[in-house]
């Protein structure tokens, strides 16, 4: 098929090289011309077939409710947009109602893979219309893994299902990462376990436990045995944060994914407020000694 | 090599099979005769060859120390025992000492892969002397997965130290089962998504999410996709509990670990004396209506 | 002080009698004619001299926005409206500007000490100017409890400040709950103890974990010692899921704020889907048996 | 009474104190010659009238024990011990046992207070039988707060009751004290809220949240607004780590407590390993930034 693809950074550029191995003819556009095939929306419309189809691939939030503005003022009637960013699921009926003014079509598309999809194909969970999603299926045919269709594609529901689908599949890789993290720092604290890394390796096979995650584990541990030049300092990127608000909606109760997500929150602070104000309260009612700042020195 | 099999359960059955495929000549025991090789631990220790090679398979706890017991009255210095229980790990020195006053060597073994062991091999981490795992590697190497020895099988440390890597790898499947768990409830709690089954056989290939309880998870919901005919009712089995007792002794921070384990403790609950508490404070303070058993009949 | 307050249920009737008791003229209004004072808001405002003050005592949502725009409609320039209810936070400016838009101003007051307010006073945590604040202190030194003013009472800040303020109380209020239930169902489940009511009536007096929620604990178990007749099952109002929502917005870590929330919503769940995916899970990798639904009849 | 006192540390000095202004005869004996009454606890043992009463109030753990064992070398039959310290309840029925081969007589009681109850009372729960219990009531009734008894004094049960009951009420300590702390964090980190200072003295009258924590939150607050001197390091005296070991041996899902306690781990660790993997793990993924410690400089 022909399409466009809008926003070639880390992964729309990934994305753009396997749907040209996969046959596909694709006009790319980003701001940074080094990489980009035209020099603006417009030009990426002209270039395209109508009817039209654009792959949103640009950071989610302003940029991508820009974009698709952007999109609705250029394209026309009949043609289609796929949000293929990390979009909070609750931005789709927005975006699907204004290019369905103008009689434009949407899909929400949630990506998984990382830089590993280049090779490996991409996850894919998409929301939407029947017809629209059967009209590109080539490109999600090319982009996510070879095998059956069903075991690296589905068709969630709606507009927005796929966006949703893919704020809990982060929102459970949180929870993952935890866990081999939790299961890292026991053996290393234990004096019995003489090779953690080589533990982790030995998880990469035949264990319960063995995954994608686990093996990356494997290989950073194989890389930095104790980790000793990466810092604990972890950002978190929107789709953590709105699984656990979204289980509060739902009143699903979300212990081990909130319990990831404040780990990070708190692997960012210089020191917990919370634990200076329980150490004050110690202090106060034990006259427990408390570690002040001017001692820490 | 020879060796004999204590224990043809679920798991030592399906181990002496694989043994046996991998050439081994294995003598088992179990107290049912219809499983059995030989009447006694006396029969099995006549039938191999010294030095002897006994592996221990039966149920941790009791059933365990009466074993390793028994075999210390009955083998020989020289002789070696491999307990691939699923033994806390602070028994094992005990046990060493036990079998090393007759001059018996001693070996713990933690090993993973459950019922498919069998066709796939067991991720297997051992604790002992270099000498005593030489000793055996031939057996290590059958029953491990084909393909690189570190990716199936590991040497943690002396003593003890197989047994608690194995005890980790469980404490981080509970938690990565609940990660699994929570993102599937949270699928089937909003209406937008379709077919959550549909979600989880997307994920089993080229997501990060992907892993082998991954799989088993689509597996189960394919089978059953609402889990209609499933209680939430689970049972733990002494790993979980150690791994989070062994966080405590060794002060690092396990919330999710432990949040796993406490939510099949609440699991097996009626109801919760904690909520009742709760309800009943609420009651006190707000006028908030409580429900009362009475009435929920 | 003459005022109008608006909602004369479980709070807003005690409230009008601790105001009456303190010397004030209230006109109350609610829908119930048995209980209010006149049969409208229009008749509530004729029977005020200008400039006027009416406090909103009524569930907060949709019933809170009603009342403020049909206040907006019948006030005039220079009246003050109070809303004392538990609404979000984020739903005072918005408030604030539809009576600013007519020159009224507007306060935020949270309220705290349920049905014991009546005779113990309210503890009070407001939002809004100086000088709004200042105006009505007479109405808030009364209905806070005796003492210093600083101790039941504070401005925390601009309009919304008052119910941010209340809305962590609530958090840190079901955290508090779980730790005292928690508490009890650890002396409840241990045999030595031979009286968990007599403990928690010990802890009333001298203890670091003395407090009001905790006496009111020991009277509910004094009342019903086994809590026999009360359920689990527990609401949540809203404050708790705001919290915890304002965390992550605020990037707070609240772990034990959080799983007081969650154990809420699993007190209303006859079974965990959560943990029927484990339960799943382990009989998939394990062969471990499940409890099946048809058994459990 | 009179009585001996072995440990005149910050507990055992105050409560010599509070004792004598009781009117009993304390003869106290501490290893530190200035606060001591006597050079041994031979000489201890001389001074006072058989039948003895001994209280032990030391560190728990090895001390308690060797004290134990000491006075078990030089009282006699018809002697009675109560161990006042923080020792774990399953050491009770060991030093119960040890003293009654010689015919003395033990109670252990769990002591709360803190530094405060040199002059309000100490919350007393203590473990024993009727008959010793009821001997030694004079010395409760002077140490535990004025008012009924039942409100500051709980018999809980048999030997080690008294110790677990006080091993609970810590563990509830540690998640009352996480509630307010999270409570404090959130309001700091809210703009809106200009002094969370006063809204914590403001919670200490009249609102559901009133304690004696939340009124000595309150004054580290006013004493140091943003806890700038304080650091988040918190140490862990034990109960905490027994509570949450006992409820998983007893199956009582603890999680705010546990929270308490994984957050003190924390709040003592330089860096997170668990966090460090996470993040290693993000960066082999995503090829997400991490940070690095050479950076960080």
């Amino acid at each position: 098929m022909q399409l466009g693809l809008v926003g070639l950074g880390k992964m729309g550029f990934n994305m753009r090289a396997r749907l040209r191995d996969g046959g596909h003819e694709v006009v790319g556009y980003d701001p940074r011309p080094e990489v980009s095939d035209v020099a603006s929306l417009e030009e990426l419309t002209e270039k395209l077939p109508s009817p039209r189809v654009v792959w949103v691939m640009v950071p989610s939030g302003t940029v991508t409710n820009e974009t698709i503005v952007g999109l609705a003022g250029v394209l026309e009637k009949g043609d289609l947009v796929i949000d293929g960013g990390n979009s909070r699921y609750t931005e789709d009926q927005p975006h699907a109602h204004l290019l369905a003014n103008k009689g434009i079509g949407f899909i929400d598309a949630g990506v998984s893979g990382g830089i590993w999809g280049l090779t490996e194909g991409y996850g894919l969970m998409v929301g939407g219309s029947e017809a629209d999603v059967e009209r590109v299926m080539p490109i999600f045919d090319t982009l996510r893994p070879p095998g059956p269709r069903e075991d690296g594609f589905v068709h969630a529901g709606p507009v927005g299902a796929g966006h949703f689908a893919k704020m809990v599949h982060n929102g459970v890789e949180y929870a993952l990462m935890t866990a081999y993290a939790e299961g890292y720092e026991m053996l290393a604290a234990e004096e019995l376990v003489q090779n953690p890394q080589a533990v982790y390796q030995a998880w990469t096979n035949g264990t319960v436990v063995r995954s994608w995650l686990q093996q990356l584990l494997a290989k950073a541990l194989k890389e930095d045995p104790n980790l000793a030049e990466i810092s604990g300092y972890t950002e978190d990127s929107g789709e953590g944060r709105w699984t656990v608000e979204e289980a509060i909606r739902l009143r699903v109760p979300v212990p081990g994914i909130a319990a990831s997500l404040f780990a990070r929150f708190l692997s960012r602070q210089d020191d917990s407020p919370t634990m200076k104000a329980v150490s004050a309260l110690r202090n106060q009612f034990g006259g427990h000694a408390v570690k002040r700042i001017s001692e820490s020195g």
